[in-house]
């Protein structure tokens, strides 16, 4: 049980993506204090390896960071999808490449102070082709395959820095 | 360069901890879109790892969560603070022991879609005893020495899933 029970939620602001509240908790008999939090989707990341042994990264822009990202591919998980049908899905949608097998490699809370929001690691493996579909503002997106040893590397040297994708390579590189 | 240049910024709220802003950007030319984001502090995690080898880690009640999480020390970068002395401060204030030596592990972006927020990941070493000093919130927090071995197994089996925290100990055993 958590030790501040909620007394009341408030709504700051409700956005397309990002949601803000800010809830009344119950810190003690008779007093109270504020949590403020943000609401937004949970997220999947998919390390796919290929015949060879090798893994997609996908490199595209981030705006609030004003550069390229490498990651693994991924992306929301949709209002009643199920993280795993998202993984199939982003990965598909983001490299044209359709997983065979899909295992799970772990859950992360990425910023567990601020949202409850989680990301759902996933393992694919026997790649079939199936059909590319990025969206608009993926346009600049590029697609790499890398040895899982070369991907290690990249997110030990911190060419790799979103933390589902550096979880997930190195969870890969555990299991594999 | 970034993709979208902003054309103007919209504060949706400011709060203690979370502010949630909606930026105009110039998605073409002539057109626009809008991208939601929210300012968190920056973050830093840290291995701390004691003469036999063992290292910490701190359980503690996670509102969103409504569980207890378990979490290599740290906490929010203050306001002018630098990461390392982030790192220091909250490694001696959670378990009482102040790091001798500090080398950097990497540095992570949580939710780069969300926020600009990141963690820097931090290896303690030599350590000294100094003062425990947690904070009111943090009354019900306890103080666990692992193996390292233990802590990757603990990672992979989900009992650690704080994203900064899985960074840091896979990247640590990879180092170690």
């Amino acid at each position: 049980m958590s030790p501040w029970p909620t007394v009341s939620r408030r709504r700051l602001t409700e956005g397309r993506f990002v949601s803000a509240f800010q809830d009344e908790v119950l810190l003690a008999e008779g007093v109270t204090g504020t949590w403020e939090w943000v609401d937004v989707a949970d997220a999947v990341r998919v390390v796919a390896v290929d015949a060879e042994g090798r893994i997609a990264l996908v490199e595209d822009e981030f705006y609030l960071q004003r550069r390229r990202l490498l990651l693994v591919p991924g992306g929301g998980v949709e209002r009643a999808e199920e993280p795993a049908a998202a993984a199939r899905r982003e990965l598909e949608e983001e490299t044209g490449w359709r997983a065979g097998r899909l295992d799970p490699l772990g859950v992360i809370e990425q910023l567990p102070t601020a949202t409850p929001a989680r990301a759902h690691l996933f393992l694919a493996r026997e790649l079939a082709p199936g059909t590319l579909a990025r969206e608009a503002s993926e346009a600049g997106m590029t697609l790499h395959w890398r040895t899982l040893d070369e991907a290690v590397a990249a997110v030990r040297e911190g060419a790799v820095t979103e933390a589902g994708s550096v979880s997930a390579i190195l969870l890969a590189a555990f299991r594999l």
